[in-house]
Parts: C-alpha cells; sequence; structure tokens
C-alpha cells in the first residue's frame, strides 16, 4: 500500500532490473482487519504495467510450487519478477488463523497450545527435532564446497584481470578513497553558490572513484548534482554512475539505503532541503543502521525566492540535526564545501547531509588548513582586533559572509568580534573541551547564532547568555533579496538587533 | 511518479469516487529531461489495475475533445476518472517547445519575442482582447442567473427539510460545537492510557457531530481512533465517519488537508508518533493553509518498547514543534487529554498534533479548573511545600506523573518544588508576560525540563541555568520498563541527576 513501494517498483521496472524477486506474502489481512476494507487493487494487473513480470502461488504452504516459480522467475534477465504467494496468516491457529488478531500481537498462550495440539506438536519450547538439525548440518558441507569452488574462480580472476581484481577488493574494503582525487580550489573574492561548488567537487571525487554513484529526485539540474563524465545507469548501460531518481525522494533515500547496505558503492542523493521531509523516514533508517549515506539538500533558505514558501527551507535544518547519528553540514562558501564533502565522504557508519546555497556566494576562506578546521566542526574564521573579544558570532552557510559584513560595521563602532563558522554542529559537539573553550571561551558570555533557519538545536553552544538570530515562520512568495530585507537579513538588520541585545546583556552583566 | 499520488489513486478507486475527474498533463517532459528518463510505466494500464476509468485525449489544444471526454466522464459514479491529456509544454516557443527548459525556467525576453511571433500575437504584455473581456463579462451574467436558482433550491430544502437544512448551516459556519458534547471524566488514581482516554473523547465529539470525520492508517485498533456507533465510509455508505486510510500515512495527511479545506468537516488522522514522519509534508501543508486538521499519534516514547528503535519516537516531538503555526499537545494524564481535545478542536486557523501514551497512566489531575489551564498550554500542576521555590520541574505527557515521584522523593530531603505541567509548549508561549512569570517566576533560575524525548526547543521556559532530562540517542528492542530503566528515567535516576544538577548550578551560582 505504501507510496513509497511503488515509487521502488516504478523504478525498478523502468531500469529492467531482471535479478530483483520479490515474494508478496499476500495474506488478505491488516492490523485493522481484511486488506478489503482499504485495498482492493488488481496488483498483478498493476505491477505488470509498471513493467514487472507477476506469477502466483495459490498455496503458500507448497514449497516446491514456490520452488519452481523462483527458477521460472531468475530466467527473465529483462523484467523484475513479482511472485504473490497467498498465504494464510497464523496458519494452523484455530481461533487467529486468517484473522486479523494474529498480526499485531503474539498467539498468546492458549492459543499456543491449541496450535501445538493441531500440527501434533508434543514438544517443549524451542525443541529442535533431530532431523532438522542433520538438515542443516548437510547445508554447512555444501555451502563450503560452493565458497571452494567461488574463491576459485575469485582467484582465477585474480590472475586474469589483475586491476579489475585490485578495483574490486579496494572498494569491498572501502567504497572511496578521498586521497584519490583532484579536488577544485577556489579563488578568494571570486563568486560562486555552495550547489556550484559542490558539482565540482563531487564530478572530481567520482571521476576517481568509481564507488560513487547516485543522482536527484529528477532535480539535478537544479541540484547541481549531475556525473558530467560518468554515463547514465540505465537498463542499456549498468556502469553510469548517474541514477535518475525521478520524483521519488522517499525511494530514493531508501535505494541509498540499500545500495550501502550492499557495500563497495558510496552512494549520495539530492533534492531541495525543502523536499527533506519527504524522505525523513529513510534518513532515519541510514542513522539507524549507521549507513554512510550521503544527502545532499540545495536551495537552503528564503534565498531561494520566488517559489515561496512551499519551497523555502524554515524548519529543516534544526530538524535535520534532531536525528541521532546524522551529520548536518552547511558550508560558508565553496572552499570550505571541498572540506565539508572530504569530511562527509570520511564517515564510515553514519549519514551526512550537506546543505548548500542556490544563490551566489563570495569565497571568503582560504583553502590552507581549512580541512583540519572544517573535521572539527566549528573554527574561528575572524579573529577578534582586540586582546578581549566583546562577542562571539556563530555563522553557517551564507551566514557567515553576513556575520563578516556586520563585523565591519560594529568595528568601526570599536567592538572587538570573533567570527565562529560552524559548517557542523554535531562535529564541533564531538571535540575534547579544550578545542572548544579554544573556540568559543566561556569567558566570552555574549554570543549570537546567526543562521537564516528555525533558531533551536543550539544549546550547547549558545551559553547563558546568548542569542539566535533566525527565522521562525513561514516566509512569502518574492524574490530572495526582498524577503531578507522583510525578514531582517541584511547587515543593517542584524547589526541593530546585535547592538539591542548588547545593551540588554550588558545591563543584565551589570546588575 | 510520487507514492503519496499512488497512494491516494489507490484510495480512491477502493472508495469508488466516482465524481472524482483528474486531468493528466501528459507532456512527457520533467526538470531533468524526458520522463523516459526515470519513467515507463503504463498509466493507463496502473489507473485501470486501481479501479479507474481512463480516458486519452490525444491534442491537449483540442478543447472540445476534452469537453467531450469530460461529459462521458460524469457519467459513470461508480469509478474515479483519469483523462490523459497529451500536451507538448512550452507549446509555441520555437526553441523550448517540448523540452526541458521550459519546465523549471520561465522562456526568457528573446523567447516570448519569438512566441509572439509564433502566434502572430503583436501586443503589449497583459494586453486583453475584447472578445476575451466579453466571454468573461458573459459568463457573470450566467452565473449570476445559475447562483439565482441554486439559492432557490436550497431555500425549498430549508422549507422541506428544515432539520437538515440547520445541520448543513451550522457545520459550514463552524464544523464542531464543542460545547454539545458529553465528555467523559476520569477518577484519580484510575489508571488508563491517554490513547484509550482520547478513545473515549473522540467518540463523544464524534457521536454529537458529523462533521467529525477521520480514521488511522491501518492502525485504528492501536490508535484508538475507531468510532463505534458512526459507521464506516465505504462505497455503499458515504455517510460514515470512520475512513479506513490503509497503511497509507501521506495521503492520509493530504486526504485531511482536502477535506479541511472543503469545509464543514473535522477531519482527523492517526498512527504511531514515529510514523508522523512519514506525513510532515502534509502536516507542514496544514500548517501553511491554516487547516485545523488534528492529527493524532499514539506509542510516544520509548515507553512502546518492544518493537525497537524502527518504532521508538525520539527526535519526534521536538521536530513537530518545529513546524511553524502547528500546535502540538502531549497531554499528562486522561482528563488533561478530554481538556486538550477541547483546546485542539477549538483551533480554527492552525492544525494541532495530539501525542499519546501507549501506556496506562494514573489519572493525577482533576478535572475542575483544568481547561482554562490546558488552553493556556501551561500551568501549575503541583505547588511548592514552602514560600520559597528551590527549582521548577517541567514536564510533559507521562513525565509529568515521574516529576511528581521525583517531588515526593526530594521533599523528604527538605526541598520545596514546584511542578509545571505543560501539554502544550506553543500554546504557554503565546501567553501575557504576567501569566507566564505566574506560571515559571525568572527569580527561580534552577530549572528542570523532564520530557522522553530529544531535549531541543526548550529555550523559551529553560531560562539561563535550566537543564533537560531527554533522551539523545536511539534506543533498543526491549520492553519498555526495561528501556525506561537502561535510559534513566525511573523516579530514582531522575532524583539523581536533579540532585548533581542542583550541586553544580548551587555552586555556580554561589560564585
Amino acid at each position: 500500500m505504501e507510496g513509497v513501494a511503488q515509487e521502488a517498483s516504478s523504478l525498478a521496472g523502468h531500469l529492467k532490473l531482471g535479478k530483483l524477486i520479490i515474494l508478496y506474502d499476500s495474506n488478505e489481512i491488516s492490523l485493522d482487519g481484511n486488506t478489503s476494507l482499504s485495498f482492493t487493487e488488481n496488483v498483478e494487473e498493476k505491477y505488470k504495467s509498471l513493467g514487472w513480470e507477476v506469477f502466483t502461488v495459490e498455496d503458500g504452504n507448497d514449497v516446491q510450487a514456490i520452488e519452481k516459480v523462483l527458477i521460472e522467475a531468475k530466467k527473465n534477465d529483462n523484467k523484475p519478477s513479482l511472485i504473490i504467494v497467498k498465504t494464510e496468516i497464523g496458519y494452523g491457529s484455530p481461533n487467529k488463523g486468517g484473522k486479523s488478531s494474529s498480526h499485531g500481537s503474539p498467539l498468546g498462550k492458549n492459543e499456543i497450545e491449541l496450535v501445538k495440539k493441531n500440527y501434533k506438536w508434543e514438544h517443549e519450547p524451542f525443541f529442535v527435532d533431530n532431523r532438522v538439525r542433520k538438515h542443516f548440518e548437510d547445508y554447512i558441507a555444501i555451502n563450503e564446497q560452493k565458497e571452494k569452488i567461488w574463491l576459485e574462480v575469485f582467484k582465477q580472476y585474480q590472475l586474469q584481470y589483475p586491476e579489475e581484481y585490485n578495483q574490486l577488493t579496494d572498494i569491498l574494503a572501502q567504497p572511496i578513497d578521498i586521497e584519490k582525487s583532484t579536488l577544485p580550489i577556489f579563488e578568494e573574492n571570486t563568486y560562486i553558490s555552495t550547489r556550484e561548488a559542490s558539482e565540482k567537487v563531487l564530478n572530481a571525487f567520482a571521476k576517481s572513484n568509481i564507488s560513487v554513484i547516485g543522482g536527484s529526485a529528477d532535480l539535478s539540474s537544479s541540484n547541481k548534482t549531475y556525473l558530467h563524465e560518468q554515463g547514465d545507469f540505465n537498463p542499456t548501460n549498468y556502469g553510469g554512475q548517474n541514477l535518475h531518481f525521478g520524483v521519488r525522494e522517499f525511494a530514493m533515500g531508501s535505494i541509498l539505503n540499500g545500495l550501502s547496505l550492499y557495500g563497495g558503492l558510496k552512494p549520495y542523493g539530492a533534492t531541495f532541503l525543502v523536499f527533506s521531509d519527504y524522505m525523513r523516514p529513510a534518513i532515519r533508517l541510514s542513522a539507524l543502521m549507521n549507513q554512510p549515506v550521503t544527502y545532499i539538500y540545495s536551495h537552503d533558505s528564503i534565498h531561494y525566492g520566488e517559489d515561496g514558501p512551499t519551497h523555502q527551507p524554515i524548519e529543516h535544518i534544526p530538524s535535520l540535526r534532531l536525528i541521532p547519528n546524522l551529520v548536518v553540514f552547511r558550508p560558508a562558501d565553496a572552499n570550505e564545501t571541498v572540506e565539508v564533502y572530504k569530511t562527509a565522504f570520511s564517515q564510515m557508519n553514519r549519514p551526512s547531509a550537506i546543505i548548500l546555497s542556490r544563490q551566489d556566494l563570495p569565497v571568503i576562506t582560504n583553502p590552507e588548513g581549512l580541512y583540519q578546521n572544517v573535521k572539527r566542526g566549528g573554527y574561528v574564521f575572524r579573529f577578534e582586533s582586540k586582546k578581549e573579544i566583546d562577542f562571539i558570532i556563530i555563522a553557517t552557510g551564507s551566514e557567515v559572509y553576513l556575520a563578516d559584513k556586520v563585523r565591519s560595521l560594529l568595528s568601526n563602532e570599536g567592538y572587538s568580534i570573533r567570527i565562529v563558522s560552524m559548517p557542523s554542529l554535531e562535529l564541533f559537539n564531538e571535540q575534547d573541551s579544550y578545542y572548544k573553550e579554544s573556540i568559543i571561551p566561556s569567558g566570552v558570555r555574549q554570543r549570537i547564532i546567526i543562521e537564516l533557519a528555525a533558531p533551536y538545536g543550539w544549546d550547547s553552544v549558545k551559553g547563558e547568555k546568548g542569542i539566535n538570530i533566525g527565522i521562525d515562520s513561514f516566509a512569502a512568495s518574492a524574490p530572495g533579496d526582498v524577503l531578507v530585507e522583510e525578514f531582517g537579513f541584511t547587515e543593517k538588520a542584524v547589526a541593530q538587533k546585535i547592538k539591542t541585545y548588547l545593551n540588554q546583556t550588558m545591563k543584565e552583566l551589570s546588575i
């Protein structure tokens, strides 16, 4: 019934994934009762319309019938196969067999007794019959033999195709070698959006790592995630590195998890940041299963503009940060984007979300030493002008440059201001207290966090007296520049907010 | 392509929604290029398999052909209709017609000139031909006449069916009258889960308000949202108030929005809290469109137990609170649940999410005066024992009772403790500062927020010295009681955490 299954099935049919076989346990029962309460599709016809081959086994207890159909299904390399296996849920239970009462709850002690009686099974729980034991023990020998043969074939492969063999064992051991690629360097004071910087990094990685595979949910020209020299993955070329997911965000995330679990691949998927909501359950599963999937989200704030509030992310950055074991990155400029990719691609057991701007941003960082800084999550982007720090501004993404402009304004008024760029709050929180203290000294209680997003989740660095400058409501349909003006994200408006805050806390601190 | 469309289409076919007609603009172009990149379904066959009638119009510019098919489609009252209308995107544009370059971006000035030339249209932008003006002006008269006739029919209806007429105009003016229902009252010191309390309230409201319509995504027996005396909405009874959505969470949310936008209805939908992620884009649209949809989410914490981390919400309560214009409720017990429903059902222009426990909870509140408290979002559940307050515990849902037990433990050590129940943080934040000060006095800086969820988003009530006691990682597969013990949510463990915190802040405050 679930949409994600439909999205994935449609794509599997399109890609002619002939090796995919699904056994569909058709017991006609859902938690609330018979599936006919809400589901009367002709499943066979539907899957045929999606380009699948469909088989039906009338009796799910007929193992030989299933085996026969499986052999048949394997023959067709051009279409995925759906095998509809008709079963009875809770089979053998006199009172709960074929009923929804055996779907979500255990049968219960009494009913289990009746089932055993029904099966004429008189043993204690967990009893294993010797015939079963023997059957499985026999398989150990059979499979050891199969493994021996396979290893021999693999050895032959090594001799005949040493290069391919090494490539395969390399990527199986570690899908991506970040040292292998020649990554771009961006010159200070040039202008480029971080989505375009991302395009260059991603292409550089993919060119020297065939394990990099991914694509976009029909937004590759907007997300800038197309791999220009790596070919398309399609029914006539399964060697291509570009996947066209179509407008199927949730299936995209789920497929990325599958690719990652398979091993030897470094999968990525992209869409607009606001559409991360469509795939949230897949992101959560990446995190729960420790899968180093890379999610790429462009169009990261109200700078997006005209498409309006349906397309402008507000709550999405903090809501992604809420998912345990997910690392969220938001680079400040093109060079940070390079280092963010290196850091994200180095994660071995957790997913990353890389959040990118649509609009051009000035290159404000120097690549030298930047990787060491970025991989620690946060670093001093601009040091204070005097020995004493009057206040610290902590910012991410496009707001680092904004913070720097605000600093120029307020430095003229004599303030000594430190600016911290925080490309990843999670990674910063993981640093030792010595490092954290060196970046955000505990003595400096006046801290301003600037992020064009819902202002939550910053407790760990905000301290007792800090404030957030963010946006907490839906925005509006207008060009990005107009919105930024209206919602108080110009350098002047932010400077004014900071001065009001300083006046207030100065008073409080002097009390 | 999107799963949500498949879920909704499948349900529409199942429900035999014969009045539904969809015109499917089939231009074979998506943003990244021809749809054949990722989409090769046989749409006609698929929709037929879902129980739809399917028509095709070969030329989308042939208005008469479309009209003819529309007339045909209206005839069948037993199946929804899909009209596949073949069109060319950017029709008339010499360079961009039929291409993806006319999908996501404006044509541009030069191309617009060429289109106008192609159409032999020599006017300035926004020019309206007199024949067009006349055509629309004629329609004013025609439609005024139609309205007159309709109003006459409606008057006749009023005369012949005065009761039904009043019912209809009443619910069109305001779908639900919360005063009309006899709501349950729960006795203190009895035990009942808030999902079961919710069942009683919801049934009471639905019995006296035919506008209450809703259901669950195949979890009504777990969410406890079935309306026992209101009948099922199905192809043989469109008068039923119970909708069976099937395992289609996202479509459920989207359908609730549709029902709410239609007017005269008070729609609700339910699933487990962790599955709110599946429908997040629909919740966001409720909020953005100011629709008072009610979302009901049961199984609200790791108390859920055995089904494991895939089913245990961690980040979901704070992530729902992040959505602008959504009111999130988490009642502490059965009586609070009643008042939460009254408050949620009184919202006229924003959605609500009601978060409920699976496990039994003691009834700890007295209904008297409770509504006034709950609708203000937070209130003093237990007053301090002395004039001075040593610290305030702020809690939600099942943690209010936990807080009360912790209070008993620590009162024995001489502490004077106030407990605030906070069924809705959003509503509390909206109160005037006088009320807020009366509940959480600014002088009391030692504040402990207890919520069995990711500990973020509490800045507004936490103050400078407060702490959160929450859970920030995935839990594990074990019975709820074991998890609560392991993750430190017993009264003893919480009391210990509070004492450690108190020692620390006492030291800080004395410095």
